[in-house]
């Protein structure tokens, strides 16, 4: 009997910890060379399947796949594409089945987030359809944190951590010049439609009055009147003040901050940064120089700062793949299940693909302060297990030795 | 005998490192209690010692103090001020001495920048001229690394660590992701004046093509021409272009590019921050989607990346500033003296304050490659020392744990 083999794809935005489940599933496909064939990867994500280039990992040496668990990005390229539906695009999907049957493909994992959960779904269904057997398993994949039905997805806590890390930092930074220089410090960070990674940042503040002071997420409309008195209040209070700008902030009609007429009055309609914009506004209102950053590919390539707990996560999502799909499971999303907050535990679990597609897993209101401008205890006790624990990468000459891979393609058969 | 006490302040900007140097003089100060008395140290660096707000150090128990080692920003506050000329201003002169007398302060050191250095031999003329005994010793502390004499200033290796492996790891992501999604990423750095941060962005770029495949230098007029030609060329030799680009980048006419009429043509007159105006004008002119990043504080302050060699130098320098003192040094600022390249291997020297004040340590321009995009071997063999080695601070619920002090002021007597 001819082993089936695997084909494994990322998708989407890259996180830091995205290689270390791609280096769980290799490693333990290794293990199991009596009952797998190779490991295919896609180049660039779904579209290697569709345009039939397959890296085939099996060139790939131990120590190098070893070297994925700490390396950052997408190691075998990624892409942003999204499969239309079966009706409206046959020729596609069948092209997928057609690669699929040539390399003889029995194994589909699909690593990132909810385009990624609903292609999977629709590839499962296409194969059943065409009666192509397709073990299909996703894994969950986003810096955004809107996966549903798992407590967070990978790459998002140590997305968490890195801007938990350097809001602190950079809040010692601006409280101990304050007194003659700058007062106030925004960063940016990602979370176009939710507030998960400027929450994160909320962990720096332990107690009552530690910075960030204000942190403005995409679900509290933004206005400008309560948002400059919060700023005095903590200028008055602490000597300074320490912001976190989500870059998805709206005004109350919707319009993101960016696009809106209040940014038009900057003269700041096409540069794109919430942050400069924020920072303008208070410089008028209140006449405060103010020093802002984006934080932007930094915060979610930042492996040097890796949470431990989600790299761990990372892996542990890659190597039960292999073990769900030996044990005869298909169409399944594995997921994060919470036993515990303090100390942390968790396992992995799964949910159907059918019940994923689509659905996001929003900032819940009591995560929320009542002003809207932090975070609750509530929302503590979610976020302060994902952060825990550091996972440096090994270093050479001063910087992290990341892997670069050979990505040998396989040879095209159709 | 009475024995006299230290004065000791931070200035200007904060560095993840100068936190250090306090630790270095703090403990090398207790280990002399037979010599020396108290430190004091300036309640927001030489504002304290206008105002009399002097922190009594010996209130902050042996943890705390050494916890500063690992510990980012100004633990006492730091302030922008310089004092102006004696003939200006010999009210703020005698003030300072007054309140060294009736403190019995025998010790001056000054802990910053170019401006820093100037003042501590302002004070060193002053005292003698008022026939007040005052040792006067600079220690050097710049991420700006425009001090001469001395072969880094501390604080510089520490964001030149974080600029490398923040473009290293930002590199991977959009490389991973330009086939199909964003082709460009462009990371701003401080250095308004001297490249010196931005060319540490070039230790990443280990072989030929490696990214950033360019570098904008304040020392280099930016040509538009040439500079779209170049990302361009990057683009099509390895499908993606990474850019890092100093604050400090000027027009040919010599204006900062964000106040040129090149960044007015972009509506971008007023919000300052040079990397959204590169990334438009590439979109503007090629067409690619770009992202951009403005590190600013988290730059100087990311202690979590800090170099162990520049820990380890601005330890020493306090401790030296000790111990040059009691073998009766005076007037002058300590210096690191490189002994070789590799491996690195460093003491602590000194040079006359009167040769350093207002000297502006430049970027040799044989640091530059002929097309003033990148940094030439010559430049990678003298920063390649400065980044070596991890000095992680310890953790604590996922969060570095940083001291914080007591900060107790000692009682005015004037």
């Amino acid at each position: 009997m001819t082993l089936k083999n695997i084909f494994y794809a990322q998708s989407g935005g890259a996180t830091a910890v995205i290689n270390a489940t791609a280096c769980g599933l290799i490693q333990t496909a290794r293990q199991h060379s009596d009952c797998i064939g190779k490991v295919y990867a896609g180049q660039h994500g779904i579209i290697g399947a569709l345009t039939e280039n397959l890296i085939d990992t099996s060139q790939e040496s131990d120590a190098a796949i070893a070297g994925l668990y700490h390396t950052p990005a997408s190691a075998f390229g990624s892409c942003r594409y999204k499969l239309k539906s079966f009706e409206e695009h046959q020729t596609e999907y069948r092209r997928l089945i057609e690669v699929f049957a040539a390399h003889k493909i029995g194994y589909f994992f699909y690593n990132g987030g909810n385009d990624s959960q609903d292609t999977t779904h629709k590839i499962s269904q296409i194969s059943q359809q065409l009666g192509y057997p397709l073990t299909c398993i996703g894994l969950p994949k986003t810096i955004d944190n809107d996966l549903p039905f798992t407590d967070s997805a990978s790459g998002f806590g140590s997305t968490a951590k890195y801007t938990a890390v350097s809001i602190l930092e950079a809040s010692l930074d601006v409280a101990c010049m304050a007194a003659t220089s700058t007062k106030v410090f925004v960063l940016e960070v990602m979370g176009r439609h939710a507030g998960w990674i400027a929450s994160a940042a909320g962990l720096a503040a332990e107690q009552e009055g530690d910075p960030p002071h204000i942190i403005l997420f995409p679900e509290i409309p933004f206005e400008v009147g309560q948002f400059v008195g919060k700023v005095s209040e903590a200028i008055e209070k602490y000597g300074f003040c320490s912001i976190v700008v989500s870059e998805g902030l709206k005004t109350r009609d919707g319009k993101f901050l960016t696009s809106s007429e209040l940014s038009d009055a900057f003269g700041h309609t096409q540069l794109g940064g919430v942050a400069p914009v924020v920072a303008h506004l208070i410089k008028r209102e209140l006449g405060h120089r103010c020093h802002w950053a984006v934080s932007d590919y930094l915060q979610r390539s930042a492996r040097h700062i890796a949470s431990k707990t989600d790299v761990e996560q990372a892996y542990a999502l890659g190597k039960a793949g292999i073990e769900f799909a030996l044990a005869g499971k298909n169409n399944i999303m594995l997921t994060i299940q919470r036993l515990q907050s303090f100390p942390y535990r968790w396992e992995i679990g799964e949910v159907a693909l059918e019940k994923v597609a689509n659905v996001e897993n929003k900032m819940p209101l009591d995560f929320l302060t009542p002003d809207g401008f932090h975070i609750t205890p509530k929302c503590r006790e979610y976020l302060l297990p994902l952060i825990q624990g550091e996972a440096y990468p090994p270093y050479k000459n001063g910087l992290p030795d990341y892997v670069a891979l050979k990505k040998i393609l396989t040879p095209k058969l159709l």
